[in-house]
């Protein structure tokens, strides 16, 4: 089994983005310095924003002041999510060169999140991609509900591969399969895996797993035994997803990387300056974040 | 990867004895109607409690008690800790049938949390294990800190092997590699339980994972892969190890329980009932539980 895992994952750090887009409005400088501070810790790819409009999500209405406040380090990934066309012109301004769209391997979720079906989804970012393709950027799709629907329960994987397989005909360089309600296990993982890799690279693949019933280290595990090597992940575990009932948890980016390090996984990132990012944050939003590694280091610390 | 998951997995629940030996004293007549609950949900092995002096552990001074108490059903293994020739007189008054005994592969960490050498502890146990098993009882014997230890850090291997073979010499009729302060990683468990499985058949080791960094779903995955079938967990995720700073988090049987029935895995518990148990728990000791899917369908309750 050991021999199956890599040497080294791909972090994709999806807290300003994925974890600010709810709860209360942080400041401009704030999220600024916070993603500075992500960058200064090592992180390869950060989602910084969403190009949205702000009566969806008023918490990310300054998402080209944040893109463009931000210090850019070269070879690091500055990424944002784009919901349709007006949204990429924002980004274009904004200079982004890599952005996000998303849909779901269950309509009712997808209905209910974006007021689309999945195919009208997958047109509306037909055009999108096209563009963006044209101007030099890099696409990711993310899929959600890959393991399960919160409204409707089990998804089968040839739903994900079916969705997975629009995303990839309409141009995106990059799928990140999500589990919205932390309800994937190893054995549906390799599974749900399985068949995707039968047509898609697995270079082009990044999991996006919710730590939800503390499954989500499991999962990954699977998904590095099947060839994938890029991880989303929160820092301090913010955010999961509103529309979701009882969802909540991110995969905390500390607790990835801790169990990486310990399996002697480069990732290239800090595990201490990560740790003071999301502290920073905790002070920022005045509560504890989830992450369980944070919380044993706060534990451990007055006593040892 | 899949065809090597087990079609059933034996759950150890632990929370009477590893919950309930810190913290405020529950009353006799709770733990006993907790542990009757514990049964009627299905748990296949229950550690009741302990039967160590009342001076170090008051919190279980009831032992006798409680496990003259307890409705114990027929094939339902009920256990209790014995850390000398004094608890074992104890637990054959009490018509306990199944003892466990303990010692750590870290010597520093056994010296602090017992008093003892390993070699010591060994000696210790060598009688009560041989008037245990002359008088018809099983013996169960943890190796603590087989990943990873609080004071001095990392444990090879071999010094767990050792240990292990130390405790099979004098009789134990399994073992559970204990991950005290929830630093295993997927691999190294690979790379533990290979050496051990060398000498001793998987079907006389369990292993007892902590949640402290999160990942304690993924080294069950891991152990499951390499033909472990049993699994210690607490149900609601109550208790650690008092000794081990830092260190809190058993992994929660819910957690358990519904990542290996969402793998197909039959288990026998009911897990509706397994979280009334920790509802029932967390009202007797007024605070929440660590247990991540007991607040997922707790947060989900309100809204869906």
């Amino acid at each position: 089994m050991s021999a199956s895992f890599p040497e080294r994952v791909k972090v994709v750090e999806v807290n300003p983005r994925d974890g600010l887009h709810e709860g209360p409005f942080v400041p401009t400088d704030t999220k600024i310095a916070f993603i500075d501070k992500l960058t200064d810790a090592g992180l390869a790819h950060i989602e910084v924003t969403s190009f949205v409009s702000p009566s969806w999500v008023p918490q990310l209405a300054d998402n080209s002041a944040v893109f463009e406040g931000i210090n850019q380090k070269p070879g690091v990934v500055y990424s944002a999510l784009v919901p349709n066309m007006v949204g990429l012109e924002h980004a274009l301004k904004a200079k982004v060169k890599h952005i996000a769209v998303f849909t779901a391997a269950s309509e009712t979720f997808n209905k209910r999140n974006t007021n689309a079906s999945i195919k009208e989804s997958i047109q509306r970012f037909k055009p999108v991609c096209e563009t963006a393709l044209n101007a030099g950027m890099m696409v990711r799709g993310y899929v959600s509900t890959c393991f399960g629907c919160p409204y409707t329960g089990p998804v089968i994987p040839a739903k994900v591969a079916e969705v997975a397989q629009m995303l990839m005909d309409i141009g995106v360089t990059e799928l990140s399969l999500g589990d919205t309600n932390g309800v994937a296990v190893p054995n549906k993982v390799h599974e749900v895996l399985e068949l995707i890799l039968k047509r898609i690279p697995a270079e082009q693949i990044a999991v996006h797993f919710h730590d939800t019933h503390s499954r989500a280290l499991a999962n990954v595990s699977a998904a590095l035994q099947m060839g994938i090597r890029t991880v989303d992940s929160s820092a301090g575990g913010l955010g999961g997803c509103p529309y979701s009932p009882g969802a909540s948890g991110n995969l905390a980016t500390e607790d990835l990387v801790a169990m990486l390090h310990g399996m002697d996984i480069e990732t290239g990132v800090d595990l201490e300056k990560l740790m003071e990012c999301s502290l920073f944050m905790e002070a920022e939003l005045g509560r504890e974040l989830p992450s369980r590694h944070l919380k044993a280091v706060r534990c451990a610390k007055p006593t040892s």
